[in-house]
């Protein structure tokens, strides 16, 4: 498996690849032409030929992909399954909400529990899961080598989790406040999930149709 | 203002800009050049020049972009503060919490309340604003010409909400279902945010780690 030189986008293509191909397996497709995959997302042939030889040969020329072998080799390119360990980093509706209807969040990660600062959660359970109090975050953190650590706290108290987080040698915080932390130079792996980026695209898209321009 | 033929590369770029500069403004910031602004951001100045040449000019030769004319300007072009009407559809802990965290929801649109299945939570409210009867759906978003539907349902109630909103004429689903929503040919615009894309490329890049490459 070759993985040195593949440029962000196409990265960021391959969950969306993965996706279809679950979704086409699960309505019982075992093959799909580059053609036909390339309409149903939206991209051209020649562009799915070339995200998809970055990483070695899928395909047979006019035969197209088998959909099982491709979603296995996208899960194992992106790493999935490999059992990275994860914590919650705040327990309110939006960690609460990730836990209990993303399974993804279960399957294929060692799910260790959720850490909150409110006295009223600390000691409760999410979906089965401990509640800790965020006091023992960075011993925790270190003593377990946790992989990921999810970030749902307000605001104003990302930084200052983000900085334990880093002390106590987290490798990614998958970021939820709708801010920018600061990691510094060999910080952990950062992902922001940025909300008010998607609505603005669909305010855009409104505003474009408001002023009558072509959808 | 030019708004034709702007790819979606560049319209996703708009709402990290405009995060940028807000970012910018707050530290004090009047004046920036497109190379300080690119080393910033990860994009090279020439990219930068050619994103904001799309909407007309902006800065100027050597004297780099006032920072507040093109916030302003981005959130024009965005359709920021045109005030469009939104609903949640799903009163459960993620809606609250993107309700109850996130202002921008509330911010530059019309937030007219939530709808749940729910009996012991319809006739309450979150932060003020009412939780109706699903059941009302249809007619609320007929009467009162609703833009945007954020919904918030669990997955196999997706769908059929989805449904009775494009039946209703709702114009845009910003769509939090984790599951691709049919609206068929002339229907709503559909922005949905795929929280496991964005897990996924994080865990593409800690195996990368692992396996000992460049990160």
């Amino acid at each position: 498996m070759k993985r040195s030189n593949v440029s962000n986008n196409v990265i960021r293509r391959l969950p969306r690849y993965l996706r279809k191909l679950d979704d086409l397996a699960s309505k019982g497709e075992e093959r799909i032409s580059s053609d036909k995959l390339g309409r149903q997302m939206g991209l051209t042939p020649s562009q799915i030929r070339q995200d998809f030889s970055c990483f070695g040969e899928f395909g047979q020329q006019g035969y197209g992909y088998n959909i099982d072998s491709l979603r296995k080799e996208i899960g194992q390119i992106l790493g999935t399954y490999r059992g990275y360990s994860a914590i919650l980093v705040g327990a309110g509706n939006l960690g609460t909400a990730l836990v209990q209807n993303f399974d993804f969040i279960i399957e294929g990660y060692s799910f260790l529990g959720a850490f909150d600062v409110d006295p009223s959660v600390i000691g409760r359970d999410i979906d089965g899961f401990p509640i800790y109090d965020v006091k023992d975050l960075g011993p925790f953190v270190r003593e377990k080598k946790v992989d990921i650590a999810i970030l749902t706290v307000p605001r104003h108290a990302a930084q200052e989790l983000t900085d334990t987080l880093v002390a106590s040698g987290i490798r990614a915080i998958w970021n939820f406040t709708n801010t920018e932390l600061e990691v510094g130079e060999n910080g952990p792996l950062v992902e922001s999930i940025h909300f008010s980026d998607s609505l603005l695209v669909l305010t855009y898209h409104l505003a474009q149709l408001d002023d009558g321009e072509k959808k």
